[in-house]
C-alpha cells in the first residue's frame, strides 16, 4: 500500500474556519459571495497538489449575520463551475443532501460539473438533519430511518441515471449523420418508496465516467451508505483511536457491500494554524480568538474544566484553588487537553489558542510541527485522507507553502498529479452506473 | 416611447436552431456538452449588444440520440456561470421549472447565478408540460390548473426569499466586527398548497436587486402568470398580427396586476439566416436541410399543402395538376406561405428552404432585408423584442457583424449598453422582493 496521504481543503464560506476569520487582515468580508476568493484558493491548493476543494454545506442561514458570515459558500454548484473554469487539475467536490433534492438534478448538475471540470467532480451525499434547513424545503422532519431509506434510493438512482448514458455511445460522426448508438441511451425506470426517475439523462460521461461519491456522518447509517456506495469519506474525530475505529469500520463497510477497501479514503478533518515559530502560531490562533466572542469561550471552558471562568479571567491562568475541585467534562472529549493545559499554568486566552473548544482537532505550530502531526495521525491509520481547515484563508499559503513540501519530502505526498481526474488522485477505477454487483448484498442494507 | 428593440440569443444546444446544425461545417459536434461554444457566443453576442443569452430548458432527453444531438444545454445554472465569469455586460437567462423544483433551490442558484454576474441574471420561469420531463421527476401529470396554481405560489416564494436579505442589510465593519443588520435578514414563513418555505435566504441582492423574471407559454394561465410577477415574456407568433395581438395582452395582464406595461418586453422568436445575396441565404438554409430528414419534411409540405409529395419530388416544382387540387391546411399556419411558394413554381427543396415548416418564422436574405423584416414587426408593435435564433451557430457572427450595425444606423438598436445590469438593458427599475402592491389584485389570479 501507498504511504502516500490524501488532502482536501475546506474554506466554509471563503474565510478560513474560524468563526471571526471574516474580520483578519487581508481577507475579503464579502468572501461569502465572491467566486474569486474559491478560484484563487482552488489556484493555491492546485499549486499545492491537493485532491480537491471541498465546500460542506446546509442550505440554512444557521448564524447570527449581526456578527458573523452565513456558514455555507454562495452556492456549491455555481462555486466550483466558477473554479472549474479556472484550475486544471484540483478535484472539485459538493455538498448536495439527499432529503431535499430531486436525483435527476442532482445526477443532471453534477454531470455538468463533471464534464465542465473534465473529470474532476464528486458528491458528498448528505441526509441533513439541520431542523432550519427541513423548514427551508417545507419538507417537515422526516425522522432518522426515512432520511437514510430515501438516501439509498436517491444515491442508487442518481448512479442509475449516470449509468443510463453508456460509455461510447457519443459518436459524433459528422459525415453519416450518426450523433450517437441509441441502444447505449436507455431509460432507467426506477421507482422506488421515496424517488422515481425514468431517463434516460441527457449528458454523457465524463473523463472518469461518473463523479465521485463520498459520505459525511450519521454513525452507523452512514457507514452503511458509505460502504455500498461512497469512495470517500468524511470523518470528524477528534483524536486518532476514534479515527482509526471508524476507518476500520468504513472499509469492513465497503467489504460488506462487495466492494474494496482499498478503494476508500476517509478524509479526517483537521484545523492547521502554521507558523515561523510555536509562539507565532499560538499568537495568530490569539487574534483570532480576539475578534471573535471571547466571552462565549472563556464562559465554555469553564464547563469543559468544571471551574466557573469570566471573561476577567482572560489573561490569567486558572487560579491554583479552582484547578483543585476541576475535572474534565465526560461529555466533551476535548476536556482532558483543556485541564492538561490549564494544569500547566497557562492563561486562559493561552488554553483557547490551542483550540480546545474547535469542531476539529487543530495542527498548530511550524511547518515541521504540522507535518509531524499529520504523520502520526496518517501512520496511526486514519483512513489516509486529510479535509485541512486553514484557520484563516491566508493560512492555506503557509501550507501550500511549507507544510506541502515537507510531506513531500518525506514521500507522503505526491509532487505531481498522478493522472487528470479526481479518480486518478483517489486512486480509484473509472465507474459509470452503479457499484459493479449492486444489489447482491441487498440484505445487508438494513 | 423609445424607437429601440431588445435581443436576445437562442443556440438550444450549442448548435443553433436547425435539428441538423451538428454537422454543419465548423460547428463543434460535442457542443451540447462544451461550455466554450457557449461562452464564445455570448461574447460575440456582447459585441453585438445583445440584452441576453437564452437558454430554453425541458429536463428530458426528447430527440431520437441515433441522429440528432439532445435540445437542451449541458445544464442552465452550471452553463451561464461559466459564460458569467467570462463576459462583462450581457444578460444570463437560464429557464427552471416551478412544477419540477423547489423555490429554495431556484431563490438560491439564480441568486448565486446574479452574484457571481454583478446584476445579469433572469429566470425564465416555466410549468413543463413534456410528460417525459415530469416522468423524469417521478411526479406524475398534474393537471394544467394544479401547475399554474403551484406556478404563482411557487415565484411568489422565490422572489419572497430573494427579499428576505434586504438592500442595505450588509455592512462588513471589519473593525467593529458588524457583519450584517440582523433586522433586514427576515424568515418568510411562507406556506401554500403546494410549496413552503421559512428562510431566509443566505445571499444579500446582487446590483439589480434580483433576477429578472421570464415566463413563457401557457396561454391565458401564463398571460396572469406574466401579469403577475413576469418582467419580460417569450412568445412564438407567427405572423405580425398575432404577434401585436399577444404584446396587447402581455400588456393588458400588467395592468389588471397594478404593474406598468412599459416594464414589459415581449420577446418573438425568429429564426435568421443572413448572406450576401438573398440567393446565398437560401442555398445555405438547403444544404442545412440536406443534412437533415428531409423525407420527413417534404412528406409534411405535403400535408400543409394537401398533396402528395416524396423525396422525389425534392428538386422540382409542384406539378401543375397537384396544385389545382392544393389548399393551405387550416391547421398550421404556415400552410399559406407554403401554398404561395408553391404557386410560383419553386422547386420543393426551395419551398423549404423558407422554413415553411420551421417553428419560427424565418428572416432570411442579405443584412438589410433581415434588419427590414425585424423593423417591420417591431414597427407593428410585438412587444419591443426578439429571440434570435441563428439557423446555426455561425450565424450568429453574421447576425452580429452586419445586421446589427444596420439596426444600429437606424436607430432601432443600442449602440452602448447604458448599464451594467439586465434591469438596466431591459430600462426596468431595480427590484428586491415581491412585486409592489402584491396581493391588493390577488382577485384577479384565478
Ligand atoms: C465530517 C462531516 C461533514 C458533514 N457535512 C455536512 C454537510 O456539509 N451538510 C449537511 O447537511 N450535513 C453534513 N454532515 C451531517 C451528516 O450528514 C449527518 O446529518 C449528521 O452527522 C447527523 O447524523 P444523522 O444523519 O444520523 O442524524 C456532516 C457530518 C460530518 C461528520
Ligand atoms: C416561447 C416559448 C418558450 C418556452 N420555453 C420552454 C422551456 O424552455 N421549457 C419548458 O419546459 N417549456 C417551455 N415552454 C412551454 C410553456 O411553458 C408551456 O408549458 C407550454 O406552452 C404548454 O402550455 P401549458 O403550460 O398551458 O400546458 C415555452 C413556451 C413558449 C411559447
Amino acid at each position: 500500500m501507498t504511504r502516500q496521504m490524501h488532502l482536501t481543503v475546506q474554506l466554509i464560506s471563503g474565510y478560513g474556519l474560524e468563526p471571526a476569520a471574516w474580520r483578519w487582515p487581508g481577507i475579503d468580508p464579502a468572501s461569502f459571495i465572491n467566486a474569486d476568493v474559491f478560484v484563487k484558493a482552488a489556484q493555491t491548493a492546485e499549486r499545492g497538489r491537493f485532491d480537491a476543494l471541498f465546500l460542506a454545506d446546509t442550505p440554512v442561514l444557521s448564524t447570527d449575520v449581526a456578527t458573523a458570515p452565513p456558514q455555507q459558500a454562495l452556492e456549491p454548484i455555481v462555486t466550483l463551475t466558477a473554479v472549474a473554469r479556472e484550475t486544471e487539475r484540483i478535484g472539485l467536490v459538493a455538498t448536495s443532501s439527499t432529503t431535499l433534492n430531486h436525483p435527476f438534478t442532482v445526477a443532471r448538475q453534477f454531470r455538468a460539473l463533471d464534464l465542465v471540470s473534465q473529470g474532476r467532480a464528486g458528491w458528498n451525499a448528505v441526509t441533513t438533519s439541520h431542523p432550519g434547513a427541513l423548514l427551508n424545503y417545507g419538507t417537515g422532519v422526516p425522522s432518522r430511518g426515512e432520511r437514510y431509506e430515501r438516501a439509498h434510493e436517491f444515491i442508487a438512482a442518481v448512479m442509475a441515471l449516470w449509468g443510463s448514458w453508456e460509455d461510447d455511445a457519443l459518436i459524433m460522426d459528422k459525415e453519416a449523420g450518426r450523433f450517437a448508438d441509441a441502444s447505449r441511451v436507455t431509460p432507467v425506470g426506477l421507482a422506488g418508496r421515496h424517488v422515481a426517475s425514468r431517463g434516460p439523462l441527457g449528458l454523457p460521461p465524463s473523463e472518469q465516467g461518473q463523479p465521485v461519491v463520498f459520505q459525511a456522518g450519521g454513525g452507523l447509517n452512514g457507514l452503511r451508505l458509505a460502504g455500498r456506495f461512497a469512495n470517500a469519506v468524511y470523518n470528524n474525530p477528534f483524536d486518532i483511536p476514534s479515527g482509526v475505529e471508524h476507518a476500520a469500520a468504513v472499509a469492513q463497510a465497503a467489504s460488506t457491500y462487495g466492494r474494496s477497501p482499498d478503494h476508500m479514503t476517509v478524509f479526517n478533518g483537521i484545523i492547521t494554524s502554521v507558523a515561523s515559530t510555536r509562539k507565532e502560531a499560538l499568537e495568530r490562533r490569539e487574534q483570532l480568538d480576539a475578534l471573535g466572542d471571547l466571552e462565549t469561550k472563556v464562559a465554555y471552558l469553564g464547563q469543559q474544566i468544571g471551574v466557573p471562568l469570566s471573561i476577567e479571567d482572560i489573561d490569567k491562568p486558572v487560579h491554583q484553588s479552582l484547578l483543585e475541585n476541576a475535572r474534565a467534562n465526560p461529555a466533551d472529549p476535548r476536556s482532558p487537553l483543556a485541564l492538561e493545559l490549564a494544569g500547566e499554568g497557562l492563561t486562559v486566552r493561552r488554553i483557547l489558542a490551542h483550540g480546545t473548544m474547535n469542531y476539529h482537532p487543530v495542527a498548530l505550530g511550524t511547518p515541521d510541527e504540522v507535518a509531524d502531526i499529520l504523520q502520526r495521525w496518517h501512520e496511526a491509520g486514519v483512513g489516509k485522507g486529510f479535509n485541512i481547515n486553514p484557520d484563516a484563508t491566508d493560512g492555506l499559503e503557509h501550507f501550500v507553502d511549507e507544510v506541502i513540501p515537507i510531506l513531500q519530502e518525506r514521500g507522503l505526498f505526491r509532487r505531481e498529479y498522478a493522472g487528470t481526474t479526481l479518480r486518478d488522485h483517489l486512486g480509484i477505477p473509472r465507474q459509470n452506473g452503479l457499484p459493479a454487483g449492486y444489489g447482491q448484498h441487498v440484505g445487508a442494507a438494513s
